[in-house]
This record gives C-alpha cells, sequence and structure tokens, in this order.
C-alpha cells in the first residue's frame, strides 16, 4: 500500500508558499481545498478570547458545508480587533475568488504571535501563490502540513482506512502544535488540525462524531495548559467514496476518525516544546470518566510530575500528591500507582521497588503513570510531555 | 525599636537542633512552646491526600487551644499510612512530655521527601535537644525558623505591631516554602506557617480571622500551583497582652494578622524555586473577588507568561489568553492591560508601547502585571514568581 496522506482522500487538493510570513523564511500559507462542497464540521477554543479567524470560522461552519480552509502561520490575528476580523474576512474572500465559491465556505486559520496585524499584501500574495501551486500528490499534502507548523520541531499526520461494503474509506488528517497546547475544544486548538475524508455523512453526524472524537484526542493532550486563541480542529467529507448511514458504519468512521485524531495528538505531545518523552496518564477505577480525567489532567499538568519525569526520577509523592488535589473524589487509602509498570505505592503507603532500575525505565520515550483508584469502573488518559530546560529557552529567550 | 522577631509576642520560647534527618547537616527540628495554654487556630491543606501530621493538627487544634507545635523538615511523613500516624501522635506524645502537658496541646508538623517513614529515632533526640535548646532571644526565633526551611534559600520572617489603649500588641511570624506551591488552605497549606501574638482573644474570634487571613495571603501565592500533602499556617495567642473584643479591636487584629501573613506570603513568592523576580498579579473591575483571583491565578500559572517574566519579554497576548482561558467571565473588548504601568492592549486591541524600554522595566525584582476588566468593582491579587531554568534544575536534578 503506498503512503497515505492529506490527500488521499479522494476529491482533495492542498498548496503551499512561503509568503514571508513567518521571520524563517519558510512555508507559511496553505489552501486545503475540496474539489465539491464538502460536508464539514469543526471545533474550536473555549478560550474568551478568541481569534478573528475563529469567529469567523464558527460563523463559515454553520452551514455544515466548506470548500476549504486558508491558513497562514507566524502571525495568530489575535487580540487585533475589528481590522483583524475585516483581515480574517478578506483571506476568506481573496481564496473563495479563485475557488469560485462564496466566502462563507471557506473556513480561515492563522497561528503564531498574538497581538500583531496580519501583513496583508503578504498574505494576498500568499493566496495567489498556494491557489496556483494545489494538487493531490504526497508533495503537496506534505506542503500544506508544513505550511502550518510554527515552534513544532516535527511534522504531524496520520490517516486510516476502513471498508463500508467493498468500498474502501479514507481518512486523514494534519496538525500543529507544539507549545501553549491545553486545548479544551468544543462545538461553537494554538493547535490546529484538518481532517480529510472521502466518506458520504450528513452534516448533523459529522458534527457529533467530530466533537467526541475531539474529546478523545486534542482534549486530552497537554504541553503547558494554555488554551490558546486560535485552537481550530477541522474535518471535511468529500463525499467520493462510500455513504455512512446505518448505526454499525457510524461507529466505524467514528473509530477510523478517533484513531487518526488521536495519532496527531499523541504527535504534539511528543513534539512538545522541549519536550524530550511522552507521558501518558492513565487515571481508572473511578465513578465518572471525569473524574479520572481531572485527576489525569492534575497530574499531567503539575510542573513538579513534568520535571521528575525529565529528571528520570521515580518520585511517585508528586504524583499521588497532584492527583489528591485535583479537587475530585479521591481515597488515597484505597489507590495504586505504577509507573512503567512498577508498583510505587498501594493503598495509602510506600511500596518497595528498585529505584535505579526504574529510574532507568522511566528514560524511555514513553513513560506510563498508572493510577488504579479501585473506586469505581471508568477511566480517562492524558498525553503530555516532561518539562525540561529548553521548554523555559524556548519560551523565555523567544522575543516578541 | 529593636528588631521584632517570632518570640517578641509575650509568653513565647523556641528551639531548635540539628537532629540528621537533612542530609544537608542543617538544623532540622523545632519546637515552638507557649509558657501558659495558648488560644490557638490553624488552617491545612485541602489535598485529598494528607500527611498524618496535617490529621493529627486538625485534631488537636479542634478544641482552640495549644501549649505549641513540634515541627522536623527534610521528611514529610507523608504517604505512610499508619506507622506514619503513629509517628505523628509520637511527636506530639514526646514534645508534650517535655513541657508537661496533654499530647492534644502539641501540634506536628512535618516537611521534606514524601512516601518515607520518619527516622523516628534522630527525631526524638531531636525533640530531646529542641526542648533543651529553649529560649526567647532573637537567636532562637531565628534557629527556630531556619529549622523549618527545606528548598528555601532565604529565612522568612515579619512582623507587626499595633495598639489597644495604651498597650501594645504585637504578632509575629515565620514560614517556610519554595517549591510545590499553591496553597489551598482551609479551616478543616509545603507551606508551614507560624504565627504567635501575645493578644488575648477567644478561639472562635481567631479562627475566624485566620481563615480569612490566609486567604488574603498565603492562599493568593503560587510558585508552581502545587498544594501539599502537608501545608499548614497556625496561630497562636499567649494573651499576655491586650484583650481583643470589640469590633474596633478585632478590626485592628485582622489587619495586623494579615499584613504579617502577607509579608510572609510574599517572601515565599520571591524565593520561589529558581525565581528572579516576583510578579503581582491584579485583576480588577469584576463582578466578584472570585473571578478576579480566579483569572489572576489563570495568569500567574500559565508557564508561558511565567516563562516571558523570565526573559524580560513584554508578550501580552500570552497573559490576555490565559485570563480567557479562566473559565469565568471575561470580555476582552472590554479591558485594559498594563504592564508596569505601561497600558499594551485595550479593548480588545494592541496599544502601541516601546518594547525595549518596558523590557528593561520588567527585570525589576517585582514585575506589576494589571488587567482592568471594567465589568464591575471588585478586585484579586495573586502573586507568584518567574519560571527559570534554575526551577527545573531543581525539581529534575534533585532525586528521591
Amino acid at each position: 500500500m503506498p503512503q497515505l496522506h492529506l490527500l488521499s482522500p479522494k476529491g482533495f487538493r492542498a498548496g503551499a508558499v512561503k509568503a514571508g510570513i513567518k521571520s524563517s523564511g519558510n512555508l507559511d500559507v496553505g489552501l486545503l481545498i475540496c474539489d465539491s462542497r464538502a460536508t464539514a464540521a469543526a471545533v474550536f477554543t473555549t478560550n474568551k478570547v478568541v481569534s478573528p479567524a475563529v469567529v469567523t470560522g464558527r460563523k463559515h461552519i454553520s452551514r455544515g458545508q466548506l470548500r476549504g480552509v486558508v491558513v497562514n502561520a507566524g502571525n495568530a490575528n489575535a487580540c487585533t480587533g475589528q481590522r483583524g476580523l475585516n483581515d480574517a474576512i478578506s483571506m476568506c474572500k481573496m481564496a473563495a475568488g479563485h475557488v469560485g465559491c462564496d466566502p462563507h465556505e471557506i473556513l480561515p486559520s492563522s497561528t503564531g504571535i498574538i497581538g500583531h496585524h496580519l501583513p496583508m499584501e503578504k498574505v494576498a500574495a500568499g493566496i495567489d501563490g498556494a491557489f496556483a501551486d494545489l494538487g493531490d500528490s504526497l508533495e503537496h499534502a506534505l506542503r500544506f502540513s508544513d505550511a502550518i507548523l510554527t515552534t513544532d520541531l516535527k511534522r504531524k499526520q496520520a490517516a486510516a482506512t476502513f471498508k463500508i461494503g467493498k468500498q474502501t474509506v479514507t481518512i486523514a488528517g494534519v496538525c500543529k502544535g507544539s507549545g501553549m497546547i491545553g486545548p479544551r475544544l468544543a462545538l461553537h486548538a494554538t493547535m490546529l488540525a484538518y481532517l480529510t475524508t472521502d466518506a458520504s455523512i450528513s452534516a448533523p453526524a459529522l458534527r457529533k462524531i467530530m466533537a467526541r472524537s475531539a474529546d478523545l484526542s486534542f482534549n486530552c493532550v497537554t504541553v503547558d495548559d494554555h488554551a490558546s486563541t486560535n485552537d481550530t480542529a477541522c474535518v471535511l467529507a468529500s463525499g467520493q467514496s462510500a455513504t455512512i448511514r446505518s448505526a454499525a458504519d457510524l461507529k466505524k468512521f467514528a473509530a477510523a476518525l478517533t484513531e487518526v485524531s488521536q495519532s496527531l495528538a499523541y504527535q504534539i505531545a511528543a513534539d512538545g516544546e522541549g519536550a524530550t518523552k511522552v507521558i501518558r496518564v492513565e487515571v481508572s477505577g473511578t465513578k465518572t470518566e471525569l473524574i479520572a480525567k481531572t485527576m489525569a489532567r492534575a497530574i499531567a499538568n503539575s510542573p513538579l510530575v513534568k520535571c521528575a519525569m525529565a529528571g528520570n526520577d521515580p518520585n511517585w509523592g508528586r504524583i499521588v500528591s497532584a492527583a489528591g488535589m485535583a479537587g475530585v473524589p479521591f481515597d488515597p487509602d484505597k489507590a495504586q500507582l505504577k509507573l512503567q509498570g512498577t508498583t510505587v505505592y498501594r493503598r495509602g503507603q510506600p511500596a518497595s521497588f528498585d529505584a535505579a532500575a526504574l529510574s532507568k525505565a522511566l528514560s524511555a520515550k514513553e513513560v506510563r503513570v498508572e493510577l488504579s483508584c479501585h473506586s469505581g469502573s471508568e477511566k480517562g488518559t492524558i498525553w503530555c510531555c516532561d518539562l525540561t530546560k529548553d521548554y523555559v529557552s524556548i519560551n523565555a529567550d523567544y522575543h516578541t
């Protein structure tokens, strides 16, 4: 099987150019276009401070149909007032002019520094160039996925396929995100994700599946617990392969969309600013999923836990105390904590373990933190990364 | 006026020794004793995981009377089960045996590593030595305040006096805290604080004033937002000077206790692990104090904001977006943000400012972040510190 990519689902083309918005001079304006009108759904940041791109995107997605997305990186167009709103709308108009559709059928995204007006001449030239560049090759998919990156060190992409009868449905996606990552996405992240599929599916079903899928993926990743003004995840369905209608088919579609989204979310944690490893925090045995996720999030966001992991230090007291301050029911006397499979704490007391061996095990690329609460049958997982001196360098030395 | 210290209020003695619990070999066991039974009040961590010292302390404070406190540093006696509880009770019994009081009249505290049993032989010898060392001199006060420190670089103390008629009432205090600081203290914080006063005051009044005072001081400081298993703040009133009874006198007492507590809390932020500066986050113009404090806390806990401050970077977008993700009402189009008195954001839009001059101003020892919401008349302040590579070193390189 050839390598799957963002443009493997039938009906999509993408293009990207270097428009001079990023100071690095890298690719920074991209277009992702569906050949015909796509069924679409998107989730956006729940931050009270939102980019005009998000304001515009929410409005444009409301009819459940899009022809495409236009993105720039290097400038978030956030906290930019009415002028910023006009700029976001202009980006849609420019893209729509080329594509030959209504501006409401384009979803705009921006990512980068907050509080600066977009250099609209560069943006306009970039959109012209990206349109001229449109194509459906692997190379086009990679160019688009690179154009949305900022402090990311790695390109992030994922894909899955499944069968409906004899027809193959493909779902693919790309995303960006490395710092300012603590998305709380809801219907109505600067994490950006774009997913494509050739399935045919109704807008209400796509909307519902997208929201749940984001809850199980992007909303489970944290680098610094900072929900951005621009976070956006959007899926477009071209309708060029099988129709998804029965409960069984919807379930297959949801599973594949969640798989792709979780892979993308995991890649964000792995490429977190300064990160040397992914920490997978799994809390189980709680009365509700929300309790499990709240505790997992408290552990994943504790700077003390994240620094201990950076130092390969099995300092489990920090983990148990982080769980205790989550503000949800927790009985430490029933709980058990495992690090990389080794029990370090059991029923309110320290367990004996080989600290040197465990420290070595913690130097892996992925660390598992498993807290069993023995108080119910629900569970939740959050992915985060360690906190290193490099995170501080990236965010203290980088100047506006 | 001679220098005021913890033992300036009449009726108190303290002692401290090097018992070998801290690996550094510094002072690590302390006793603070009141000559007669003191009226007392204390607030403790709201973490669900609490040290047996806190369990024991809550019980012992319930009658509103204490003869003293016994403290060890270097070991938190947390997550240590029944054996840990027995050890905390033993500490009280040993201290009470020397003093000649009921063990219930002693409040125990421990601070240090979590998950290790106390070396009780060393603790016992330390309590013997601390009792033999008891005295009321400045030197004794300083020795006690040093004995409670862990990763702190500086000793923390404060005092205030006020007049009731012709009588002078003195309130003094010491505290420790540098990392694992995000206290949520309530009646029923590893930050430890001990306050002494020679006022005579009823237990219910002392309890009420102590809780409010902690809310306005210790509960307003954050280093890493990690509420410890051992946080405790305790006040003892010897009753050897004026009686506090009228509403006016209670108000004076509350103001002085809050002043001392705020000074101690500020010193914790200033000595935060790796900190180079204090950040004073003041949110005003909100409908409630809780909304203001919730927003101020979201700003103060944002690693992105704290790193920007470490780098003297006026990257105000991080501050506004942190306020927006606090989960409380916030209208960015009404808001104004000042850094060191310079307006950087006004009504949804960037304000023009001299970035180089402002960066220079941010290199001060104290940085003021003032967010005016123009949506009400309430306000709240949180003190925090910047996030530096040294914080990561201290917490990643320090091994259990």
